[in-house]
């Protein structure tokens, strides 16, 4: 099985959607411009300065916090690769500098240990987080090469990714990351090097995970060690995140070693279900679903594929977002997805958004991008404030009206990750192969390629989310044949597809209508989604989602909040799902289509101070509800929230 | 406002009731039995012995464990008021001599700080529980008094209150016990002494309680350095328990003095929730409501009467169960009431029936004798095995198939305290004043009384609580008045009294048909209350219930176990409430009134793999349902069980 698909470069598709571009600007103007001042703030840009000698003081931060630096050049390169802002290139040129003086002459760049105990290097890749560095830096470099054609940062990837391949492998330190995400680097590294040594040592990483003796629990007792005299421990602790904190899950009640939180429990061709941390998982999976797209290796591709349907069909939440467990921000058990303290970290979505991604290129099966699909219109985009300055580290589907966005956080892995899969949103849109191009999103955008030899634009033209109609434009100097392929997403219950006005009566195939002929310049494709609002209900075993419905339409999950209804969300009843409407509004958060019905709720007067009563005593009126999208929650003043509604 | 009613004594009380009956008898031969055992084992009473210097050793258990003996010694006291038995008068006397003996020659108890480092003695009554254990053995020694007519027990239990008062109170060593206890001890001991020295003490430890500065702030300093050093901790660590894990209770997050969880944060007069910990909260309002009865104070009886109201109209599981939290085993916040995370401890049901009883006597109003009898049938009797062998420490009101009854633990508070409620249940069938008796628990029985200065005897014959049919015969020498109440519980729709086939037309007045006439020796009284099956719903507020219903017939709440019924009860769906009906079958746990029902359930197989669907895809078919009291839940295999039913 080889790679299917992949996505036209970023710099030849141009979004023009209504819905995508103010958020794609409020990301490259708002939210990266905030990140860059919290990240010179907090002390991640002057832990490079002082490596460098150009700031004093010591280390500050997470030992980590080098990827947050990272992260935010791959997402400011993702912008320049369409758009050419000076104020961006500059801040990204002074960061690039910064990060290519400050690696060592050796290849090595960590801050956290060049700052302090030179000797902790390699020495603690279980918690201390240098590959998962090491890993972002190589994406960021990956990107800017990608995006400006730049070699400066590539280059010091290279020597970094050299560095770890001269010293990491079977035969030399025997060892694996604690947080995945080098293992998908190192795919990209080689994607655009061609150096095999860099698969190589991604299927090393890959493959020696969850195998004994695990060098993960070899590395545990020195860790707990660390940590005790860890000088950083104290201000971690008081931020309120330790890396005390952690430790703990990889040891059993007995106090043995188990893996499960790091998915180090049992090879990966032999895990049966998505465990452990989210965003460690997302990550793995990601980079594995990425190296089966370069190597051939059935058994892997067999396990990949029943992790994510585990993760899919027992561990997700209607939103897409996954990890129950705020504490260790983990998976828990298949069905277990309580809403109010739902994690849902924002990291996670991206990690399934990736990994679901190179799903779908490697198989070319549309069911895939439905769930990223999923993710980046409920799970992901909740995750930023409309106005991009308020970030949620979880994104739980019910709150009470205490909760609150946060402008940053000491450990800020989600608003630069957030940023650079916004950044990055043209990569999803369509999927192409030599002879055929995939609408994968339906966001308004022209793509240019080339298809059977023939360079061609595509025009895509809509109102989705909002609408589920899409005009499709195509220019090409001469007449071709190739395949086009709509994608007909699982939410939609009917469609329509004409071509040149003439209805195309194909059955979806892997979830795609396939056009193949010979097509001219000024055909014109108008794709027809039903976008009904609909009531969706949870698997029985999923205690928390019983007796309740959750609103969707199209594209998008629904939530309830107090101030857009005159009764409590949590009261409401909704007792005539056929009562569903949708309507578009300007006056809620400068426009979007609205979800209306009728509910009924309980007389809480009639209640009085009675704590139980007859079932049949029981008198219910009814009213008017509002449901706004999920992603435009908590958005306002504060306001209980809640994504699933009663049904009795 | 004082005392209205009291209770015949024990002795003048003879149960005969078909469904109490065996449980008593279980409760005195086995489970009696078995405790001693126990408390042989666990070195409760070799903690006595090396005292005496009968056995060598050192202390065993944690810091409080002779309140276990103590409360044995009370509970098999109450067995003897009635029942003659010579292995556990002579099982109680082995004790009672090594209590005796044990005692220090000035009046000191605590084999804690006997056996160890004397000069710790009242130098922590705030997690050391010397005030507790002394409270329980005043208890205890009070019913042996009233019991057997024998002072030994009472001589220690005056010394070692005489010990306390010449040293606590506002000049003296002003202290309040961390564990509230000794207050309900020392107005019950005040009443068999009539030393007034008692009651004002108790008056004491209740007003000083929650004023500034706090005698438990003061001493938490003291106590965090004594549990570094505690020799004990390690043990109690190991053993899942640990006086350490409490007293970070008493600290808010900026590590402030908060006295919420034991009542310290306000005068008891001023403090407008039930809150902290259940068992310490119960025990301090039931000595309220005792120290009322002998005390005006109108302040004092509005605070704990809105303390109770809180308690039942926000705080109080529909099975009568108090605490809604695990961790701190405590009252959380208004409706918030988790079903399968739900504490309410079997210790924390004893001490609320107490608080109930108190406020009846003090009030005459049968609204708390409907509570009592909901927390006796259910929370309470729910609290150990049907054959008297194994115990839950927590009554969960939902269980998974992993759940099970415990032989024992290391915290022994409640086998013995459960033991002592059901030995004295005597106490709480019949109230009585100058001239009036009330019949205030349906269960077959005589009392032997005096009313307006005649002997009558009483004769109760019911099926209750499987019916609700009752035959009073009075059995009098001369005719005279006097007035007979009936209580009507808050649950019965309808009732119908007749007095020798004469329909009796009154409203209840404060939940009692009260007859005032000229009896007649062979009056013969008949009380019908309609006994049907009930579905209830909880307040809207209440997150965890929304949706569900729960089944109560009379004074049971029911449960379903999947055991009974053919599909997991958690998914079953009451969605014909008017199919419930009841029938009684032997066939089942020695004989119990079963309801039964038509629910609905979607077909798991027609899921397949989907984890959310549309609404209006689900098919329901139609299933019959058995459920059995909550009482009787897990003595079975282990198996789920659920209250609360989904109604959608």
């Amino acid at each position: 099985m080889t790679r299917q698909y992949h996505s036209p470069p970023l710099g030849d598709v141009t979004v023009r959607d209504t819905f995508w571009l103010p958020r794609l600007k409020t990301n490259y103007l708002v939210s990266l411009d905030h990140q860059y001042e919290h990240l010179q703030a907090n002390g991640s840009l002057d832990n490079f300065r002082r490596v460098v000698g150009e700031a004093g003081g010591d280390f500050e931060g997470p030992p980590f916090i080098d990827a947050n630096v990272y992260k935010w050049v791959e997402a400011a390169s993702y912008v320049l690769a369409t758009d050419d802002m000076p104020t961006l290139r500059e801040k990204a040129n002074t960061v690039l500098s910064l990060i290519e003086q400050a690696q060592a002459d050796d290849g090595y760049l960590f801050t956290y240990f060049m700052l302090g105990d030179n000797s902790g290097r390699w020495s603690n890749v279980t918690m201390m987080h240098e590959l998962y560095c090491a890993g972002h830096l190589i994406e960021a470099a990956v990107a800017h090469y990608q995006a400006l054609d730049d070699e400066r940062l590539l280059r010091v990837a290279r020597d970094l990714a050299d560095h770890i391949d001269e010293r990491f492998g079977p035969d030399k330190l025997d060892k694996i990351p604690g947080h995945e995400e080098i293992e998908l680097a190192l795919v990209r590294l080689y994607r655009v090097t061609d150096e095999e040594r860099y698969l190589d040592l991604a299927g090393y990483f890959i493959d020696r995970r969850g195998r004994d003796p695990s060098p993960l629990a070899a590395e545990l007792p020195e860790l707990e060690r660390l940590i005790e005299r860890d000088s950083f421990s104290k201000e971690q602790k008081e931020s309120g995140w330790s890396v005390v904190g952690y430790q703990d899950t990889l040891r059993d009640e007995s106090g043995a070693y188990d893996g499960l939180w790091a998915q180090d429990h049992k090879p990966v061709r032999d895990q049966e279900r998505v465990e452990g941390h989210a965003v460690r998982a997302g990550n793995l999976y990601a980079a594995v679903a990425a190296y089966l797209q370069e190597v051939d290796d059935d058994e892997l591709f067999t396990a990949v594929e029943r992790l994510w349907q585990n993760m899919v069909t027992r561990r997700m939440y209607v939103t897409g977002g996954i990890g129950s467990s705020p504490e260790s921000e983990s998976f828990t058990a298949d069905y277990d997805l309580p809403n109010d303290t739902a994690f849902a970290e924002t990291c996670a979505s991206a990690s399934a958004i990736f990994w679901s991604h190179n799903m779908f290129e490697l198989t070319g099966n549309g069911e895939y991008v439905d769930v990223l699909e999923r993710i980046l219109y409920n799970a992901l985009l909740s995750g930023v404030s409309l106005d991009g300055t308020r970030y949620c580290y979880s994104n739980p589907l019910q709150t009470d009206d205490e909760y609150h966005r946060n402008e940053w956080f000491y450990v800020a892995c989600c608003p630069p990750n957030l940023s650079r899969v916004l950044a990055s949103l043209g990569k999803y849109i369509y999927a192409r192969s030599e002879s055929e191009l995939l609408l994968n999103l339906y966001v308004s955008s022209t793509v240019e390629t080339t298809l059977s030899g023939t360079d061609i634009t595509v025009e895509q033209t809509t109102g989705y989310p909002w609408d589920g109609d899409v005009v499709v434009e195509l220019s090409l100097d001469d007449s071709t044949e190739f395949a086009l392929g709509f994608r007909i997403p699982g939410w939609a219950e009917r469609w329509d597809i004409t071509v040149d006005s003439e209805s195309v009566s194909a059955e979806p195939t892997d979830g795609y209508v396939t056009i193949e002929r010979e097509w001219h310049d000024g055909d014109h494709i108008e794709v027809s989604l039903a976008m009904e609002p609909n009531a969706v209900v949870a698997h029985p075993e999923v205690e928390s989602d019983r007796a309740q419905a959750a609103l969707r339409r199209g594209p998008l999950v629904y939530c309830l909040e107090d101030i857009d209804n005159t009764e409590p969300v949590q009261h409401l009843i909704l007792s005539h799902p056929d009562s569903l409407s949708a309507r578009y509004t300007e006056s809620i958060l400068n426009g979007m289509t609205v979800l209306e019905g009728r509910a009924s709720l309980q007389d809480l007067q009639e209640w009085q101070d009675m704590l139980y009563r007859s079932l049949e005593s029981v008198t219910e009126s009814a009213t008017d509800f509002t449901a706004i999208p999920y992603y435009a929650r908590n958005n306002r003043e504060s306001t209980s929230m809640t994504v699933w509604m009663r049904l009795a």
